[in-house]
């Protein structure tokens, strides 16, 4: 994106603001990357490649990894013009010393060898994090995830609960939740119970928030209210459950909404969801009434839904739009659903950008990403047209990035 | 929006087009603020108050009003960042002899005091429709208003018609139509008559359009098409109906489409509705086919529905697009959905704005807003490209803002 | 729209690409135009001046063609802010020596004369190809046409296939399918016959693509998951089939998703199709995942299912994103779902553009209007912020406009 000198001004006033990165999938065992392999085996370069021909056989366990790594290289001059391409260009520049235009196949060793080096460092994470101006991250962590061994306030655990509502089923689900609470799980009074030791152990170990992706077909419903069944536990018992100790532990629920599961079944590790359109927050209404208490910062996978975001977020008080999510994280949705939400919902409820990433290396291309469009859309829609002066457009930006994250997750 | 040269000058011109507007909630005995609180009470900003924390105390009718107004600027701070609030800023700069930056809780007595004085002058409601360039306006009727005791050719009556199709199953509509009319509904012979009579009544009193709201998953069809039932007047039968009396009493139909009611359940008043984006309006395929002769005037309340909006108006000779409703009523969508209006519906089927205001004051910051998007989407999408002179330009908005409506709703 | 010096140069180079379009409407034995009535006869110009008010009469077989010109013409003022004027505008200037500012109906008669006189030469339709850059243009054929008499290097056949889906039931598409392949067609065997006889003749004779239009709510599925049925061919059974063939005969197979038929039912010829938002590629994913030898060229209907095609096409190495079809023909949605495009889908999958023309003379200003967003998204989006220099995205250019087409359809 072009930055003019207003634009260039916000955006660097912008950076200063040190960052709560309210999301995202970092292992704080380690967090940060250890070679090349680990940055380009996100999923989004290997789906990227395999969408643009590359078979999977170099994504193989066995495949050695600076291989690997060559190969995927070899297909990124496919696709050279997204987004994701950019990130990576800007990791190399920013994190690897890369100089080039372009990164190439012909780069692969360069840059392998830049990694194995730079990534050694004893201090390569905290570099990283002094160097993206991250303060604390949000983890996103399994109800069976023992959130030892690491420092909570800088990686603020958060209780996933995808298994709990939509895998119960599963036996080996069952037993993971067996051995974490003591109890056999095979109804809806043993599952409360299972729960709510659940939210003791995550709250006391530092858990700041409760978070699911759901399915664009799932409607929350109180469980009175649900069809009578021939037996077992339903999806919206258990999710309904986890809403109820939200309230009771006084977390924020974040609700990823949208995602189909293994759409392409035959997709890369993680490259295999997609959604559907047809979807609506008024399946959320029941929800949002019953629990005024919750504060739900709702993610939507398309960025169509994102007026139903806004609208939401403007008349309910207890719903919080959060972030640019997965396939609505490119600059052209970002800066359409971006405009729509400073100009219609109130600024102490909304999330401005959560990282999603797994490795430490993404926070900067990714907020970057987010913080150049963040500066445009407050020269051209607030300090142009003299509805704010800067100072205020940063303070602005700050609310986005970090005071709201603050109050609403209390760290 | 920030305005170069040629986009201020396209406003200027637009500014001197003397406005008809087609939709409004004045009430026509008064219609015109008295205090602050006429200004702050509109939902816009008790909602967008109440969803950034207020509660709902101060709204209670027991409440003194300047108290009220206080509380509200203090919460306002909140959404200082939305469109809502740029109205507010607009309306205190203009009628109220504001001249800060910013409106902050500080400026409540002061915003009060000025009010009180000015709002009192007798020609208060001729500056305000003088300074905003106003000539008529139309109103919402319910279908037992008198009609009487106003000027129908500054106020343009309308019949609103939700109560007959949506709420007839409740005693006190039917008691209300029956003191109006004279007759007793109780099946759709009945209703037929009753609202007959309505019809020759509101067009006899200078009505110029019916009009209703309608909710997302509603299909007009005609009453020989419906299952069989077990009695009672269907909805669709009443729609119908009214649909028959339009082409009848030659009056054009305004559809705003989409808004489900009392989704908030708690909400403040007016603050309750939203919308479920899963409608289309295929939904309206045959009554569009059915009423040829009938203008229908659609306003969609999201924004994604739009280009529906668009190719429908650009197929059907009796659909015209109209105004940006309510949640799609914000820069961002307005200049979205006004782009591709503009370059692909027919200029003579567009209606191009419409205040949706309850006071009179709302009209010039809100046509304010619209002028600006259209000044700049005229400048880049038409003067600049040499697709028209400026002069054409302003004519087209012309066409949009006066002669459309004047055409349309023969007035 | 605009264009700076960067954008013009851009434009201009983009311009130098010669073009392959692939896909269009043109009868190979009468590809140019002989009067102005076969240009305004385009059902863009016939639909909108209906809307805008012109009745059929002017549309009979039996008026006379300059008449019908005059009174299309004479409708034009409603319409003359819409991309198809502008269309109309540029094929005036460029092909018929029109140098006013408008076309209005004073114009009629001597553009009539001189469209007669310059359509009448013997080398227009080649001057025509020549002056727009076009190399190689795709038809729409029937499953019975002869596909002789015409240089298929330079007009490409493509099996086009509604009929064989949609209207299998119809007695007269069944015996146009007994005359074409000598099988009478009463069944799923005698259909797979059928339509291997077809696929042997149109790769034979050329053909490049298979192709279909679906309505918004078809969703392919295997035969065997289909519910037992009466008897008959299920369309889902024929469609499968001819994704079967696709694969067999390594033809890519074009999906045009989302046109319900004959909605507008007194609407004009062509002028009567709309769409239903409430539509989802998912729908489509059992297909994707069963054939992935198949290359899916998908166009959609409406913008808003662009987010959809984008994550889709990023997805499925199967699945390519192509133009900007019909009701997102304009230059509104173009731009939008461009931009999302270039920003997350490899761009060795993406087709950008194809003219869906009638007429060669509709080649010139269609891909203008698109050669003009993408020199201006391409300075805006990737030039400028310095992600590729001009030589490279006019690569990039090549690669939407040329390459991808060349390689996907091996033409």
């Amino acid at each position: 994106m072009f930055m003019d000198s207003l634009v260039r001004e916000l955006f660097t006033e912008i950076c200063q603001i040190p960052l709560i990165d309210p999301h995202s999938h970092i292992n704080p065992h380690r967090p940060a990357s250890r070679t090349l392999d680990d940055i380009l085996g996100y999923h989004y370069y290997t789906e990227l490649a395999h969408s643009a021909g590359m078979d999977q056989k170099p994504l193989a366990a066995d495949v050695e990894p600076r291989q690997r790594v060559r190969t995927i290289l070899a297909h990124m001059d496919h696709f050279d013009n997204t987004a994701q391409y950019a990130w990576f260009l800007d990791i190399a520049r920013t994190f690897l010393g890369f100089s080039g235009e372009r990164v190439t196949a012909a780069d692969a060793d360069t840059l392998w060898d830049a990694a194995e080096r730079l990534m050694a460092q004893p201090d390569w994470e905290d570099k990283v994090l002094h160097l993206s101006n991250i303060e604390k991250i949000f983890l996103t962590n399994d109800f069976d995830d023992p959130l030892e061994g690491f420092d909570t306030t800088r990686y603020v655990p958060c209780l996933r609960t995808d298994d709990l509502v939509f895998r119960l089923d599963k036996p080996e689900v069952r037993q993971r939740l067996a051995k974490a609470t003591g109890i056999e799980v095979d109804d809806a009074a043993n599952l409360r119970r299972a729960i709510g030791k659940l939210f003791e152990y995550f709250t006391r170990h530092g858990a700041k928030a409760c978070a699911i992706s759901l399915p664009p077909d799932f409607t929350p419903l109180p469980p009175f209210s649900l069809p009578p069944d021939r037996g077992g536990i339903k999806k919206e018992e258990a999710f309904w459950m986890l809403a109820e100790y939200c309230r009771d532990f006084r977390l924020p629920f974040d609700l990823m909404i949208g995602v189909n599961r293994r759409v392409y079944r035959n997709g890369v590790y993680q490259g295999q969801d997609l959604f559907d359109q047809r979807t609506s927050l008024l399946q959320y209404a029941e929800l949002f009434n019953a629990f005024p208490e919750v504060t739900f910062c709702i993610s939507v996978l398309s960025s169509g839904q994102n007026q139903e975001l806004v609208s939401h977020s403007w008349i309910f008080p207890n719903v919080v739009a959060s972030g640019h999510w997965w396939y609505s994280n490119i600059p052209a949705y970002i800066e359409t659903d971006l405009r729509a939400r400073l100009q219609a919902v109130p600024k102490t409820k909304q999330i401005g950008y959560y990282s999603d990433m797994y490795k430490l290396e993404f926070g900067l291309p990714k907020f970057n990403m987010y913080r150049r469009i963040l500066a445009r859309v407050l020269a051209d829609d607030f300090v142009r047209p003299g509805i704010l002066g800067e100072t205020r457009a940063v303070e602005l930006a700050r609310c986005l990035l970090r005071d709201n994250v603050k109050r609403i997750f209390q760290v």
